[in-house]
C-alpha cells in the first residue's frame, strides 16, 4: 500500500453513536500533530461517492467535543453496494489526494471500509462507535456508556411515576441482538428483571418472578426489555399478556427510543474516543490497516478488523445476569 | 365549618407532577410554623377510606424538595364515588381528628374534594399539580415547567440522531386534552411544527409546512404532537401516511410516554409548589375554602375550586402559536 | 429616525445568559419572516466599532436554541466610551446599511444603545439578557431560569455530602446586587437560610438560625449567599466566624462561580427568548425606539429603556423571604 | 476466624461518593440472597463506637441505588484511633452477633478495618470508594467516574461563558494527591492544559503552551488544576501569576469544590458498586478476609487490602498526557 501516508480521511457510518464528535476531533488533531492532511467526508459512503469532502484543521473541530450525533454527518449508502459505486468512490479519494481512510461506525461500517482494501487495496483502520457494544474486539464501543447514562436517567425518572403509583413498567431500551445495554443499564437503574436476546427466560419465569417481587413487598416494579423480541414478543404484546395473567397489576408500557442515540456524551466516551482517533491515526501511520482499534483490558489495541465483521458481537457477562438475579431480591 | 383548624391532612392524587413532593413539604412546614398539626394520607382517597394516614412533623419530609413522585403516593380509587366510600373516608378524617384538607393534584382530584365539603361540609382547598397545565385558575401547574425541561432535553437528544442523519421526527409528547407542552416545548426545541388539539392545521398544511422546511434548506425536522390525536390520527398512523405522501423522507415515530411525570423538579417548580402549599395552610386557617390556590399574574390567589373543576382548561396561549411560525421559519 | 427599515442588527454585550442564542435565532428568524436583512455584530460594542459584522440568515441561526453562550460573543469596550469610539461605530452601521439595533443584554449595554440614539439619532430595541434578573420593567430575565436550575442543581449535589456528613455548608451564588438568584434557588434547593442584599440580617440572626436549625433535629444544613457581601463579609470571612462561633460546627464553604453563566437553557428562557426576540423586531418595523422588551403579568410588553438603565433593579419579592423562613423550619 | 459467618455488617467512612449507596444495596440484598443477617452501621468508626446500628433487609435499601452520598453517613472517628475506642467498637460488635464487616471507602478507612483483623481477629473485607480513584488493586474506584462527569459537565457550562468572552479559565478539581480526575476530566473537557502532581511542568512551560494555544487560533482556553499545588502555587496564586506575566489575557479562576462529590452516580458507578458489593459478600462467606474487591482488566478480583493501604495509589495512565498533548494542539 501507498506510503508514506500524506492525507488521512474520516468518515462516520451507521447510526451515530455520542463521543463520535470526540473520534473525528481526535482524528482531525492526531493529523495536524504528526503534520498529515485530513480530510473528512461527509455523510459516510455516500458522501465518499457523492465527492463530498472538505478539508480538516484543528479548527474545524473545536467544541465538539462535547457535542452529540456526528458533524460529518452518517448515512446509508445502497449505491456503494454495487461495485460501480465503490469505483467512483475510489476514484475520489484519489482525486482528494487521500491516503488512508479511518471509518468510525459498527461491523457493517468496516464491512464498507475492507471492500476498498480488498479491491483497491487502499488501507483502513475502524474505530467502533455504536451504543450497543455489540463489536468484537473491544469492551467498550464509543457511544455505549453514554446511553447507558441515558437509559438510567430515564428509568430513575419512569421509576418515580412508577413508585407514586405502585406500577409495572415495561420500558424497552436499543441495543439490536445485543443485551449489553438492557443488562447494564438494568442493573444501574435497580430493575426486577431483564429481558435480553441472549437469554429467553420464558414467559412463565417472567410471571413467577414478578409474583415473587410482589410477595417480597415491592410495591413498583421496572422491566427492562431490549428492542426487537425477548421472549418471542414485542414489548407491548409482553405488557398485554402480562396484565390478561396479572390482572391486578396496573401494566404500563414505555419505549424509550432514538433519544438514547443522542447527548452529549459522557466523559468515558469522550476520554476513549480521544484514544481510539489518535490511535488510529498512529496506526495508519505505522502501516498499519485492516486493523480495529478497540479497549481490551483497559489498553488501547488494534485487533484483525474481519474479527469485528464476521463475529456475532462480544457477548454479554455472564456475571452480570447473576449480580443482577441478586441485587434485585 | 370547623373552627379553629387544628390539624390539616394532606394528599396527592391523579397522575404524579415533579414538584408535588416539594408541596407536600410545604404544607407540612406551615403547619407546624403555624403550629397545627399535620396528617399525612397515603394513596389519595383510597388511602383516605382505608385509614392509610400518619403525623407529619418538619422533619419528616426533610431532603424531598428536590425528588420527582410523591411521597405520599398517588390512587384512583373506585371506591371514593360511592356515597358508602366517602361517608367512609369522612369518618376516618374525623376519627384521626382532622378538620381540613388540603387537595394536590388536577381537576379531577378537586372533584373528589369537593363532594366531601358539599356531603359533610368538610373544608378543602385545592393545589393545582399536573404537568399537562390544564386547570383554569392558575398560569401554571405545579410539574408543568419541570416536564418542559424533560421533553426539550428528551428532543434535543433526539435532535443530534436526526441531524446526523437528515431525517424527520414525529415526538408525542403529553397533555391529555391540552397543547401547552406541545406548545411550549416545540418552540424551546425548534420545533419546525407543532399538533395540538386545540388547532387541527389538517393534513394538507402539515405536509405543505414540511416541504416548505426542506426546500428552505433544514436538512432535518422534528414534528411535535401531542398525545390523543392531533389530526385525526394516532402519530404512527400521521408518520406512516407522511412516509407514504413523500417517500424520499426518512421518517422517524418517538413517544416519549412516562418518563415526561418524573425527574427532579425545576427550580421553578419547587419554588412554586413551596408558595403554593404555604398559601393552601394560610388560607384554610383564615377560614377559606373550596377555593384553589393558583398563580395569576405571577402573585399567588384564591380562585373558587368549583371554576377548575367546570372550565376546559385554561387555553393555549394564541401568541405563542404565532411565535412558534415565525421563529421556525 | 429612518422608515422603512429595512436591515436590522443584532449584537449580544456584557455577561453572558443561557438563552441568548435563542434571543439571537428568533431576532434573525422575525427579521426573515417580515422580509428585512439581519447583521449580526460580534463581540458587542466592540466589534461595532471593528466593523465585525456579518449577515445573517435563518440557517446561519439552525441548532442553537439549545447552546449557552452567544454566538456572536461578547465583549467590554472601552472604546465605545469615547465619542471617536461611537463615532466609528456610527459609521459602521452606515457602512452595512444597518437601520435599527437590537441589544442583547443588561443595563450596561442598553446604555450604549441610548448613547446611540442620542448622538445620532439611531433606532435601538433591548432585550433583557442576564442571570441576575436586575433589570426594571421585567419579571424575568433571559438566562435567569437557567442559571436557577443550575444553582439548584449543584446545591443537590452538594446536599448530598452535607447530609452524609452531617455538615454546614455555605455557598455563595451569583446576583451582583440583586438577591433574586439566592432566595429562589435558595427556596428551590431547600437551604436553612439565605443571604440577600436587599435584607442584612446580620450575625447574630444568623447564628441564632443554625442554632435553632440544630436544635431542631436538622442534621446538616446549607447556607446560600449572594456574592459580593451579604452581611458585610465575603463567605469565607463568614465561614471562618461561624465555626469560631460554633466550635462543633464542620463547616465548609463553596462558591458556585461561572458554571452558573454556561449551559443549555431552560424550556422556560427558550420561550422567552423566542417571545423577546420576535416581539423586538416587529417593535423596530413598527416604528418604536427606545424601548425595552419585557415579560409583565406573563405578557411580553414594551417599556422606556430609560427605566430599566436609571432604575436600581426590579426588587425582590418580599413573599418569597416569608416562604423561605417559613419552609426552612 | 469465626464461621460460618451469619451476621455481615456494613459500613461506609471517609469522603463520600456517588455509588457507596449502590454498594451498601449490593452488601444488603446478597446477604437477603444468601441468607445471612445484615448490619448497617451510621457514621462508620464512630457508629461503631457509638453502637449506632440498624438491621437492614432488602426493602430497606430501596430506591436509593441512584442517590448520591450515603443512607449510612460517614464520619472522621478519632475515638477509633485509641485503642479503649477501637475496644469498644469491637465489644459492640460482638453484642450485635456481627461475625464480619464490609467496609466502603479509602485507604484510611480500610487502616481501621485492618485494625480489627489485627487486635480481635476480626474479618473485613474493603470496598474502593472515592472520586479520588488513587487505591492500589482497582483500576476504578467507585465514584470516580460519576465525579468525571459531574466535572465535565461543569467545565462545559464554563466553556460557554469563555468562548463567549474569549477568556482563559483555570478550574480546579479534586483528586487530593491524584491527578486522574484531572486528567481524565481535561482530555474529556477538552482542556488546553492540565496540571497534575505527578508531573510538574513549570511555570515556563504553561506559559509557552498557552502563547502556543492563542497563536494556533483558540480564542478561548480552559486549564484543568488538580487540587492542592500542581506546581506549587494555589489556583488562585497561578491565576494572578498568568494574569502578570500575560496582561492582554481575560484571566478567571473558577474552584469546582464540593459538589463533585454528589449527585446521582453514573450508570457505570451503579453496576461497578452492584458487582462490588455482591463479591464483597460472597467472598466473607467463601472465608476471605484482608482482602479489597477491585477491579482489574474488567474483572472483579480480590488484592490484599495490605496493598491498598500501604501503596502511595495506582498511578495515572502515561499514555493520557501523550493523548492529552496530541488533542488540544
Amino acid at each position: 500500500m501507498k506510503q508514506p501516508i500524506k492525507n488521512i480521511a474520516v468518515l462516520t457510518s451507521g447510526g451515530d453513536a455520542p463521543g463520535m464528535n470526540a473520534a473525528i476531533r481526535a482524528v482531525v488533531r492526531a493529523c495536524a500533530y504528526y503534520n498529515v492532511k485530513c480530510t473528512g467526508i461527509y455523510r459516510g459512503y455516500q458522501g465518499m461517492i457523492e465527492n463530498d469532502m472538505v478539508e480538516m484543521g484543528p479548527r474545524t473541530v473545536k467544541n465538539i467535543v462535547n457535542r452529540g450525533g456526528t458533524i460529518l454527518k452518517s448515512a446509508r449508502s445502497t449505491d456503494f453496494r454495487t461495485p460501480e459505486g465503490r469505483k467512483q468512490a475510489y476514484e475520489n479519494l484519489l482525486a482528494n489526494e487521500v491516503d488512508a481512510l479511518v471509518v468510525i461506525g459498527g461491523d457493517g461500517s468496516f464491512k464498507g471500509g475492507l471492500a476498498l482494501t480488498k479491491e483497491f487495496n487502499f488501507p483502513i483502520i475502524g474505530i467502533p462507535g455504536t451504543i450497543d457494544n455489540d463489536i468484537a474486539g473491544t469492551s467498550h464501543t464509543i457511544g455505549f456508556d453514554s446511553a447507558l447514562n441515558t437509559v438510567v436517567d430515564a428509568i430513575d425518572k419512569i421509576r418515580d411515576t412508577a413508585n407514586s403509583h405502585n406500577r409495572l413498567f415495561f420500558v424497552e431500551v436499543m441495543g439490536r441482538d445485543a443485551g449489553h445495554i438492557a443488562l447494564n443499564a438494568g442493573i444501574g437503574a435497580g430493575a426486577e428483571e431483564i429481558l435480553i436476546p441472549e437469554e429467553n427466560i420464558g414467559f412463565e419465569k417472567l410471571i413467577d418472578s414478578l409474583e415473587r417481587s410482589r410477595n417480597s413487598g415491592k410495591s413498583s416494579s421496572i422491566v427492562v426489555v431490549t428492542e426487537g423480541d425477548s421472549i418471542g414478543k414485542t414489548v407491548f404484546e409482553l405488557g398485554e399478556q402480562v396484565k390478561n395473567t396479572m390482572p391486578n397489576y396496573d401494566v404500563r408500557v414505555s419505549v424509550l427510543g432514538h433519544l438514547q442515540r443522542g447527548g452529549s456524551p459522557s466523559c468515558f466516551d469522550r476520554v476513549l474516543a480521544s484514544r481510539f482517533g489518535v490511535k488510529a491515526v498512529e496506526s495508519l501511520l505505522a502501516g498499519e490497516h485492516s486493523m480495529m482499534v478497540g479497549l481490551l483490558n483497559d489498553k488501547v489495541v488494534l485487533s484483525p478488523i474481519e474479527k469485528a465483521v464476521k463475529s456475532a458481537g462480544n457477548g454479554v457477562d455472564e456475571e452480570l445476569i447473576r449480580i443482577s438475579d441478586i441485587v434485585s431480591i
